[in-house]
Formats: structure tokens, sequence, C-alpha cells
């Protein structure tokens, strides 16, 4: 079980969203953090990196705005839908633009591929959130 | 000058908005992030810190929102409305939610009356740089 | 298999430390940025939030020097020992701190538990990762 | 004055260092942060972005650092040593890595020249506030 699992069992508040939705936001919103990270670095280590600089944005840009909805999703006791809900949308929108330049690389680049993977799920989680806070 | 603004304009690309309204919400979002993260460490060494729990975890939020928003609008050149128009929404809201929060407190707690400063000029540099985006 | 090992096996330059070692860091830093942020909510829901001062500000202090460290073992290529040998250092030192005082908290509150458990890890890999470096 | 001196001036606790020192640290840092994400993106717009990855990965790393220096030299209460002179210490190396790096730039790109003094600025403040803590 993941520390953020087991954290949002032992919260000693009263959680505003389903723990099982939130848990499975938080670490995919912590995993798409670092797989942007390490996918810019490897980006930048390829022959053809005039070729990556979209992606490149799109990662830095996808890693920023996962890493604020993954700070304010860990601290669940202060949900503001008026917050979380443009903080969510915005996740959902880079980590599509995102995971879509990476399949575009996918076929040459392996680390695209599975930082793809990694924007996809996050943005899949972050769809379910949000819907739980309809 | 401020840095964002000198490097705003030795930009080698194209801006997408207007450079003096960008700049403006550069240096407010940079501010904003610092002074949010100091009155959390200001409000914990009050006497009466069960007062400031919302304060602090407001000042959490608004700090990573606005870091962010600080991320994204320095990569001025991947300017994608769906994103950042959400994000913008997000931090105009913290930084309204932490504003009216400090601004309860400000009487007592000096640091947060700076606070409250630096949370409205954000919040209303965010909305001119949504307004020019419109 | 986590993201980190997978974008390690993919990368495209010549890693300067042992890709075994460096995916257990970025796995445990990743996981304490989270569980620090997540601890520090709990810390602040408790009745006795004037006792959870001091484990709020490790804690804090804790993620925001994971997360420097999380994004520069990421970008591997990079390795400036001068850089990353303090930076793992500083990351030692506080989840030794903050794995300690989460300890303090641990027998009340099980979410500090949790907490030292990841503070815990990561200080040990962070130590293996500092070692394979001399 | 900047919002952190205003906020040292109003700290309820005692402070460790200083406020002065400090102070100029903080700006300097929340300066840094920004002026190296701002330079990786006018770097990724170069026509020869391929001469410009060093510079890029450089400033990533040195934003990620200092952002970590800014949050903890911002909750000035908790000041450890074991924590703090470390993470100054890779604050220092790579600042000074960063900013020879833009300098080697700078006739060319202008935007290089302006991040190199954002980072000469904030090494020379951390050496400083290094040396009020010996």
């Amino acid at each position: 079980m993941s520390y953020a699992r087991q954290l949002l069992d032992t919260y000693p508040g009263t959680a505003g969203v389903d723990a099982g939705v939130l848990a499975v936001a938080i670490d995919a919103l912590s995993d798409c953090v670092q797989a942007c990270a390490a996918d810019v670095d490897a980006d930048l280590s390829e022959q053809n990196v005039r070729d990556m600089v979209t992606c490149i944005r799109l990662c830095l840009d996808c890693a920023d705005v996962c890493a604020a909805a993954l700070g304010v999703t860990s601290r669940q006791a202060s949900y503001d839908a008026n917050v979380t809900r443009p903080l969510l949308q915005a996740c959902v929108a880079i980590c599509k633009s995102c995971g879509d330049e990476c399949e575009r690389h996918a076929r040459h680049h392996e680390h695209c591929r599975i930082c793809e993977q990694a924007c996809r799920r996050c943005e899949k989680a972050c769809r379910e959130l949000l819907d739980t806070m309809n």
C-alpha cells in the first residue's frame, strides 16, 4: 500500500473526497512529476534535440502543474472547489498535451513512451477525482 | 527593472502576451510564493497557533499554486490557454481566499497584513494577465 | 517496476551512477515529499497542534529539500559532485531530524509513524547514493 | 522594501541570523529561481539549441536547489546548521556553475547575460549568509 493511501487512512480530520480515488490521484501526480523531470533530461540527451523542444517545454509545464496539484490534494482538509477544480482541470489539460506529444516520439524514444504512460495515468486519475467532486 | 522584465525584453521567440502585464504577474507570483512561505513560519511561531491553522493551510496552497503559475508563465513560448487559463483561475481563487484569511488576522499579526498585500497584488496581476488572454 | 527505474533503463546518455541505487533513491525521495506534505496537513488537524509545530516545520523543510534532490537526481546527465553531494547531505540531515521528530509522535499519531518510515527509507537511500559517489 | 524584509521585521519569533543578510539572500534566491526558469525557455527558443543543452540542465538544477533554499531560509525559526549549511553550499556550487555557463553564452544571448547576473548575485548572497552562520 502506498504511503499516500496509508496517510489518508490515518488522517485525523474528515476527508472531503473518496480516499481510494484520492490516493490513486496522489500517486499518479507524484509519478508524473518525476517522469516528466526525467524525460526532460532524456530528451536533452538525444541527438535530435531540436525535435524535442516542444516535448521538453510540455514536460516542464506538466511537472510544475502536477507538483502543485500534488501539494494541494495532499492537504485534503482544505478542499476548496474554487481552487481544486481549476487546478485539476489545468492538470488534465497539460497531461493530455504532454502525453500526446510524448506519444509522437514514443516509437523512436522509449523514454517518451514511459513518460506518456505516466501522463495518461495522471490525466485519468485527475479526471476521476474531478468527477467525485461534482 | 526586475530580472523578469529584462528576460522578457531579451526573449528570442515571439511572446504571446503583453510583456508589461506578464512581467508584473511574474514578479507578483514570485513575491507571493515567498510571502506565503514566510507567513506559514510566522503563524507557527504565534502563541495562538490553533487560531492560525486555516491561515497556514491557505498559505501552503497559495505558495504551491503560485509556484506552478510562476514556472508556466516564465516559459512564455508554450502558452496554451487550456492550461494557463484554469491555472491562473486557481491562482486568483487561492490568492483571494488566502488574502481574505490573512486580513482577518492583520490587526493582531503584522506578518499577516504583509502577506495579505502580497496575495492581493498577485490576485490582481493574475486577473489582468487573464484579461489579456481573452 | 517504477517509472523511475524504467526511465533510467531507457536513458540515452551515460549514467554516472548505479541505476538500481539511483532508482531506489528517486522513488524514496518522491515518496518522502508526498508523505511530509500529507503529515503537515494531518498535524494541523490534531487537537494538540501546538505540540506539533516542530514536526510541521521539519516536514516542510524535508519536503522542500527532497523535492530539490528529486529534480537534480532525475537529471542524471549533469551529476556534479560539488552540487549533488552537499544536496544529498542536506537530505540525509533533514530526513534524520524529521524522522526522529515523527518518531516522538508515532505512538499517539499513526500518520507520524508512516511519515517516519518514509523519512527513514529516504535517509537510507540518500546515504547509499552518496556512498556510490565516492 | 521587499516583502521578505518586511516579513522578517515582523517575525514573532527570534531570528537565528542577521535580518539584513537573510533578506538579501531570500530576495536573491527568489530572483534566481525565476531567472533560471525563464532562461531555460529562452535557450530552448534559440536556433543553436544543441549548444545550449548544458546551460539548460544547469539552469534546471539551479532553479530546483534555489527553490529549496528559498523555502528553508524563509522558515527561519527552524535553522539547523546540519541542513542549512550543506543546502547553501549546494546553492553556491550550482549558482557558480550556472553563472559560468551563462557567461559563456552572454556575448551571443542577452538572456544568458541577465541570468548570469541573477546567479552571481545569488551565489554572493548565499556565501554571505553562510559566513554569518559560522
